[in-house]
């Protein structure tokens, strides 16, 4: 037997023979007793039971067990019991179960002539408490994932299921229980016990382990789970297999993808392969932004017959190049790519950029291969193909086709689509958001978000990441690199496509809750990633979140000179679930001081709109200094006594004498105004403060991702 | 009897008996035989049931009803009667139920020694189908409403219930069996029986009269209600009264607003009470908004002592004016407000504009309730206290201390609060969106938001009404007029506060799971309201929703340079409820003749990124053309073959070489490119395409919001 708590290892060799039969035997599905041999295995709480050959077999058996029993068919063809009226419930007595054995097997005959049947399992009826589910499923992009939901056809209609990676940890296994939208049930309303959380995580984590040892579990479900005051037992386990695995990917070792792609983003050579001299050609254009972007590192030309470009001295092939080359930027025909490539892993370049398009995209599908298959054997990492190639401004490196770039900062950028990126481009040169890199993944053959992550973690250039992506190629590569990565850096991520939920092919009940979407918004938590839900978020959050502190604690204050701001703020609070503190009394005493006797203190603190600079400068003093109050956002109504130049100017002053006193807080602000307020805003965000004019909602969506970022890297705790 | 379908009246004077009966005991809650009646003089269906006396009478009753019975205790004290043991469920026959009376009256005389037990009640036993609640609630601004939900706890915890006003329509009963998050359930799922849609919505449709029927009726519950296929029956009944009702608030009538209003927003003269030569002064600032704003009527300036104010000649009273006034503007102190109202109202002038502070939101509601007093007797329409003012541009007419604003359009927007209204102006001014008319509401002592609606709605220079509000001091009121109104013009509003729901006292279970904010959102659909979620919606659809033509039909197409714009833009549609048309085959090859080969038709439609402007051109002209797609988004992907500039022209010329033959539909388009698109954003807007730099997720929006108005306003179907 096997102890709660995973005190025991779990018995993988019985596993192991139960699966092998199956195999041997050419099933896709467990028998019930089959599976709850695994359940015992496992630890995992199952009734207690027996199969019966006969009816006086049946009679003696369910005595043992104890009244009342349910009896169920057991035959390898029949997996709709109920259906087949293969199942009998609340079996009370000796006389019952021998009568119910015979019904069963009656009906099971006549459901299908075909089926063998290995006799009728007596199990003991289970019932109270909570019903749930606890499943698995296997991901095309995440593999093992472990689920939760309560039990019921109204669960199923609303989907309100949680996912976590298999194996989960009890931390996970504990989060689950919260996660879903039904969790108050679990802690018992209207009179109702609360379910034993504690076995209910032990019963989630043993699965998601189970499932996590033996790949070949494709499916899993234990349908209903009674969840009790004081245990948590599995009614039914169902066990789908699939012996047929997809390959694993292929993933270089961490220090390698750090060496190659240290060499690939921070080049100290780079070749350009397809340079040209005419003007509207790509290889011209690449030219053309890695010399007047500044980039001081060797360039290299390479061109079947010219000898110089660009006042460059050319070369016919990169192996012509007596130097050392770091990375290699494609500007040629698809065509021409692979030949072009093995002479890069002759010259063993370690990165190669390819801006070509005509590959996967277009459905050349063995073209790409091809490249791949090429870098292997040389060992080249492949960006792309069909990208605008990538940007490193801090060695002011513009390997790419489109425009130069040159506001640099911290944070870096990275698209899976050729539009987002210019649109990252634009949005970034208009916002002054400084930057750090901008990348183009493309048909993402090779180098992919977690290659980045694995990059930027430990690139000093770089204080936040912020990635548009279609899919993931491996999303437990990513989410594994993620869940580290935003520990030290916050990670945003864009996913796109996340309503075209297409229906998957499911056998399983909690196969057919699964919607792709919620996968990944229960992965990315889990993982620390901070979702953006629109292309404007992601942009705002990776402009503002590496301008604003990291906020030591939940308490949010607003003040504002527009109690009508105040309350919209204070919507926009809860929408991104920030704690607007409740007031202590002396602080509350503190800020009537300052404002006016018809103003109201509490949260928000509305100092109202006829008040001098001296007001809003008092009172932000106060929230800065009062180590109660951990982040502020500011409500400013344009008057002609305060100004918004006035007060954009004595807030960075504010927020400046404060820093200098060690004092650093999260400040965002909402200007309302006449259009001077603009150039407030401008003024406030090149400081420090991100601030919006027009808008309640954005600067405090802005302090929300900051805030789901400290809360995912545990540096403040959940609220 | 009642008949089934509304076929019969409901008998009244049994209910006023009732009632009357409940009003002289003194009793705010009825018996289960009181409520039964009322149900059967509406025809609300009930199980069968009678009281018994005694044990033997419980068996003859019981016999008649048919077996299985539930018993309950009947005694006025007693409301919660499980907690009583006044309960016993799945009599069988006459035996039990002498038995059950015996153990009802023993345990209800221990819960409570004092109660007078009326007997026990003896029900037809209901179950089977799914059980729903059916209940009605009395809200401090929308009175009387009508709720449905699933039956159980789970629902309960995700508050899934849906309101309507009372009484219902039938079309109001019908949607909200569609208006909860679980509706699939009522469809059947998993083999369950659809319920009977027909005697549910009668049921609502039922209560919903009733209780309009009977104000003194504040909450009532069905719960549960047990829907079948063929049948709806109320199991158990709860009636709360409350015989002291608000008292109604003053509602002028629909022509006496139109009338007032007119004079008010569109005057011939104004007078400004309080003018001031003295920079700085709020009368200051009106009078040169008055005047440099370009209005041509009348102004006459009061004040006490001076001859001429900024060269118009003063006057020491509104009554020493010599000509008709039909507006007077107030900026002076609070004190003095009362006196020249009073004057105002002597003068018959219908309209006072209070922009003093110092009234309700200071705590001085003695001295708000004074001013109302005075101009009811006067009937003087009183906009503010505590206002900015107002705007009318048709009449060129800034009545207000702000700056002056002159981009004239059709849209009218309000606010309650001066910061919104300062972010109003600023906004529209930065944007260019053409505006009839921005107004403060303040304190709403008396002009509200209907007030306004009533006026925009006849007002041939507004197209389209946005209102913010934190309250509506009568939402019944406004919920009538905006369904009005709707139908004509959209109404957009963005309500703050949402997210405040306070716990609100209930006592009973449909007031339990009446979230405030739950109220609002349904009370708005069912008036034709589009909701705006923030501030910035709100902005964007005032200025959106003018520029679009109405569409014809639901078929959305995408037209992308851009294949990752095309998913962000896809998942907006789904996210703001947009159909992407199915494309039809030969739409579809029609379509792939302009694109290269790897583009992809279908929908969205990705003409790739390398095209020159006339592939942009022709599948755009082919989007207008074809009559069976009725809206199209663009994505355009910035390159050097069609500069941002070129595709913005471009468009502009189809759209209108397309509706100089008659072709109008919506278009929206998303940029995406380096900063040159803002330029070709702004053009294109200007020019009837409302555009968006960086972003997919707005224009999608703004086109929805015109979608929810087409289909609220019944000009399109549903989808």
């Amino acid at each position: 037997m096997y102890y709660r708590g995973n005190k025991m290892e779990p018995d993988k060799a019985s596993v192991r023979k139960v699966l092998d039969q199956a195999k041997a035997a050419g099933r896709k599905a467990l028998t019930a007793p089959e599976a709850k041999g695994i359940c015992d295995a496992y630890g995992i709480a199952v009734p207690k039971e027996g199969v019966a050959n006969d009816g006086a077999g049946a009679a003696t058996l369910a005595s043992a067990i104890g009244y009342p029993v349910v009896m169920k068919i057991v035959s390898p063809q029949i997996l709709h019991k109920t259906e087949a009226g293969g199942v009998v419930v609340g079996v009370k007595n000796a006389q019952q179960a021998a009568e119910a054995f015979a019904s069963i097997v009656a009906n099971a005959r006549r459901y299908d002539p075909k089926a063998s049947i290995d006799g009728v399992q007596v199990q003991q009826m289970l019932g109270g408490g909570q019903e749930v589910i606890i499943g698995a499923v296997t991901d095309p992009a995440f593999g093992k994932l472990v689920a939760f939901g309560l039990g019921g056809i109204l669960v199923e209609v609303l989907k309100d299921v949680t996912f976590r990676l298999a194996p989960a940890t009890r931390e996970d296994a504990l989060s689950m229980l919260d996660g879903i939208a039904a969790a108050e049930i679990l802690r018992g309303v209207r009179g109702t016990d609360p379910v034993d959380r504690d076995s209910l995580a032990t019963m989630i984590e043993k699965v998601s382990r189970l499932v996590a040892d033996f790949p070949e579990i494709s499916e899993l479900d234990l349908n209903p789970v009674f969840a009790t005051r004081d245990s948590a037992v599995a009614a039914d386990v169902r066990i789908v297999l699939d012996f047929t695995p997809p390959a694993p990917r292929y993933r270089p070792k961490k220090e390698d993808i750090i060496r190659q792609m240290n060499r690939i983003m921070k080049p100290d050579a780079v070749a350009v392969i397809g340079a040209s001299n005419e003007s509207g050609k790509i290889g011209n254009s690449v030219m053309k932004n890695l010399i007047s972007g500044g980039y001081q590192g060797a360039i290299y030309p390479i061109h079947p017959s010219a000898d110089s470009i660009m006042g460059k001295k050319a070369y016919k092939s990169v192996k012509d190049v007596p130097g050392v080359i770091d990375v290699a930027v494609f500007a040629i025909p698809a065509k021409f790519v692979a030949q072009a490539l093995r002479e890069v892993g002759e010259k063993k370049i370690p990165g190669a950029v390819l801006i070509p398009s005509g590959f996967a995209e277009t459905g050349n599908v063995a073209g790409q291969d091809e490249l791949v298959a090429i870098a292997r054997k040389y060992d080249v990492r492949l960006m792309g193909p069909n990208i605008y190639g990538f940007y490193y401004t801090p060695k002011n490196l513009c390997a790419t086709f489109c425009t130069a770039y040159d506001v640099k900062g911290s944070a870096a950028l990275s698209s899976q689509s050729g539009g987002i990126g210019m649109a990252i481009i634009g949005f970034s040169r208009s916002a002054k958001m400084g930057v750090s890199a901008i990348v183009g993944l493309g048909n993402k053959s090779d180098i992919d978000e977690d290659d980045l992550l694995t990059f930027f973690e430990q690139d000093d250039n770089t204080q936040i990441i912020a990635q548009h992506c279609e899919d993931l190629k491996d999303g437990r590569a990513f989410a594994e690199v993620a869940k580290r990565v935003s520990k030290k850096k916050p990670v945003v991520v864009l996913k796109a496509g996340r309503t075209s939920m297409g229906a998957r092919a499911a056998s399983s009940h909690t196969g057919a809750l699964a919607g792709n979407d919620k996968i990944y918004e229960d992965v990315f938590r889990q993982s620390g990633v901070i979702r953006a839900r629109s292309l404007r978020d992601l942009l705002e959050f990776a402009r503002g979140i590496p301008v604003l502190p990291t906020p030591k604690g939940n308490n949010v204050v607003i003040i504002t000179g527009a109690g009508g701001s105040g309350v919209l703020l204070s919507d926009a609070c809860v929408d991104n679930a920030l704690t607007l503190m409740a007031m202590p009394p002396d602080l509350d005493a503190a800020f009537r001081k300052f404002i006016p006797p018809f103003g109201a203190a509490g949260n928000p603190v509305d100092i109202t709109g006829g008040e001098p600079p001296t007001t809003y400068q008092n009172t932000v003093r106060l929230g800065l200094e009062d180590a109660r109050i951990h982040a502020l956002i500011l409500g400013y109504w344009h008057t002609i006594i305060t100004p918004p130049m006035v007060f954009a100017r004595l807030m960075v002053e504010v927020v400046a004498e404060m820093r200098a006193r060690g004092i650093e807080k999260p400040v965002v602000a909402s200007l309302a105004g006449d259009v001077e307020v603009e150039e407030a805003a401008e003024y406030l965000y090149q400081h420090g403060i991100p601030a919006y004019a027009y808008s309640t909602e954005i600067p405090v969506a802005v302090l929300g991702a900051k805030y789901r970022w400290a809360r995912g890297a545990g540096l403040i705790p959940a609220p």
